[in-house]
């Protein structure tokens, strides 16, 4: 990116559960920016939200939006970002999307600074895409395991918190709770879905006092998007296009903050010290792992903060190849904002003369 | 059994979770008792509970409260059941315990009368062990498809609701739920944790708005004495002392019914409408699996009812031997109370002259 003085950066999408979340951390980290430009729909033209300390004006997302934009962080519905983010790096911005619009586009790279930074230089569109918000929970953690130990295999379930569906999301849970706290309702056969009624939101199923086997939309044979996205996105950002993985994707009634289980084969044989070692040290990664103590990740300790955490590791009982982990990561912080922030920063640091 | 006339049937721990659940499901059945007794700690003698819609009055437990007892239901926990059964079984009951205390005792079977019915008659200590709540969730479905396929290796996380942790959980939750429903909490770093202060109950962490990755207590590296029993009974149960399983426990604000994600590896390839067929139609399960329409289980549906309800069914994308599942079960019916009254109505139905 040629800088002269501080790029000028784009919100796109500054209104949503994720926007929220962006501007928080854009007023807590290293101030590289020039102007932070803010944009939403037509809806929220007009609001002013704070970041950096400044209230500042949303405007409504068009073409001129762009003019003279450096990186544009997009947090928007596919749709929306399919359609606008060409349009924003047609007008010489740099796109960080955040949605699943580009992510498989073999001429966008799928990047998590942690893990594979290298490939944001190459953006032949003016776009680089941040994966899922699942993916990302597991990924910085994976990653560190699989430059020791070759990963072979994965079979990983989901715990998911509502916020990963937006604000509607949050809204769902925070609505249904308010009708079954209190109440015996819970112990017996649908009394819950009498409870909510039509109020499951984004959801196929009550959320509160439940969980729900299902996220996203339908594939093909019985998969849901999410869990598709799971195996793309993994084999893409490590590098391993045959990488198995079998995952079941199931949302839980948390506000934010989301948890998988993973079991992981390796190439060779791994030990739990050495593995221990390794979340340890890695970049991005706290290892939270003393059972004894009462310590392991839980998704209340967790959210607000910007780290994969990871714990409960142990060896498979019955194959030394093999690793357990339990792990969460706030799905709102390095789960989607965090991890767009981070490579819009790589971008911003790119000698000058290029783009 | 020798009978003459309907045997006498005792429900040990009446007043819990387990025995509470044991009354209506025996109210509800085909009525081949002769007299219910119902027993339980000196804190609750002389409380009556209705059964077989007859106000019946809790006798403390003691020697002579087994007298004439044919069927010995235990409800109690570990260390209580570990003295008093074998004292019921000297008696001359024959005692059905659901508590840990004899799971893995040679001399014990550990009896799902739809997988493995035959064990029952072996009873060398006059005791016959019901599994726990979370292996009994995955294992009459499992046991179906290993007749079938043959199983070769399971990968299990659980989804667990808090009544597996009897009556003190469900309060703990209920409690939380008041605190954390219509409220923000939830979204900031240890908010939860504060609005519960010590009000944990069993678990170790908050459960509302949370998931706990931690059932039981500590074993050997790392592991929980939930996770180690589940490969266990799962192994004697099956009858494959080799079987490699893994799995991770995790707690989550559900009341009653937990959930598995089953990764579950077979000797020959599966097809998925075969293993649909035989889930279909084995005794004790439910199909429900139509994501098209919405049709998953869950346990807002599946809570008070009898069977294994599994869903998601789809061979893994990189195994052709392999399937994946979502599996839900009420943990108080045949997760633990209706299993140990199956076993009761098989032990009543032998022929005279035994026992
Ligand atoms: N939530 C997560 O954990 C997560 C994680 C990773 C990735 N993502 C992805 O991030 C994106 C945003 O998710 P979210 O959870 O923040 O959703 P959200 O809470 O529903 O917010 C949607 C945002 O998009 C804006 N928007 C909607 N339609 C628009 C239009 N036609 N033109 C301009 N702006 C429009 C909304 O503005 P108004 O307020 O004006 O309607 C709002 O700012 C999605 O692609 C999602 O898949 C989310
Ligand atoms: N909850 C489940 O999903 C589940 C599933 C499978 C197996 N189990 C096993 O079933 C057993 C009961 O579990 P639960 O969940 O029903 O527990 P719970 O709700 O805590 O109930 C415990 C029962 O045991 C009785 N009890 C406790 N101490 C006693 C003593 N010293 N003498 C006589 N009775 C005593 C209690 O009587 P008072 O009311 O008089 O104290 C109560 O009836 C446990 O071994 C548990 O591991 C539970």
């Amino acid at each position: 990116m040629a800088l002269t003085g501080k790029p000028t950066l784009a919100v796109v999408g500054a209104t949503g559960a994720v926007g929220t979340v962006m501007l928080q951390i854009l007023s807590q980290r290293a101030d590289i920016w020039g102007e932070i430009r803010l944009i939403a729909s037509p809806r929220s033209a007009g609001r002013k939200l704070a970041v950096r300390g400044t209230e500042t004006e949303v405007t409504a997302l068009s073409e001129d939006a762009f003019d003279g934009v450096g990186v544009a962080l997009f947090d928007v519905p596919d749709e929306v970002a399919a359609v606008w983010a060409p349009v924003a790096a047609a007008r010489g911005a740099v796109v960080v999307d955040n949605s699943g619009a580009f992510r498989m586009d073999p001429d966008v790279p799928l990047a998590v600074p942690e893990v594979n930074p290298h490939t944001v230089r190459s953006r032949p569109r003016g776009i680089v895409a941040g994966p899922g918000c699942t993916t990302l929970t597991m990924i910085v953690a994976l990653g560190a395991l699989h430059a020791e130990f070759g990963l072979r295999e994965l079979v990983v379930s989901s715990y998911q918190a509502v916020s990963g569906a937006g604000r509607a999301g949050v809204e769902t849970l925070r609505a249904q709770l308010s009708l079954v706290a209190g109440t015996e309702l819970g112990t017996k056969p649908g009394d819950v879905r009498r409870a909510v009624g039509d109020g499951t939101g984004p959801f196929p199923e009550p959320v509160a006092l439940n969980v729900v086997p299902w996220a996203g939309s339908l594939r093909e044979d019985g998969w849901s998007s999410e869990e598709m996205e799971i195996r793309d996105e993994s084999r893409k950002i490590l590098g391993l296009p045959r990488l198995p993985v079998a995952v079941t994707c199931v949302r839980v009634p948390v506000v934010t903050t989301h948890s998988l289980t993973v079991h992981a084969r390796f190439q060779r044989e791994v030990g739990v010290d050495g593995a221990r070692e390794i979340l340890a040290t890695a970049p991005g990664v706290v290892l939270c792992d003393d059972p004894e103590a009462g310590e392991f990740p839980t998704p209340a300790d967790v959210v607000g903060t910007d780290p994969t955490w990871v714990g409960r590791v142990r060896r498979a009982l019955d194959d030394p190849t093999a690793l357990e982990l339990f792990v969460c990561g706030d799905n709102l912080r390095k789960g989607s904002a965090l991890n767009a922030v981070q490579i819009a920063e790589l971008i911003a640091a790119e000698p000058p003369g290029r783009g």
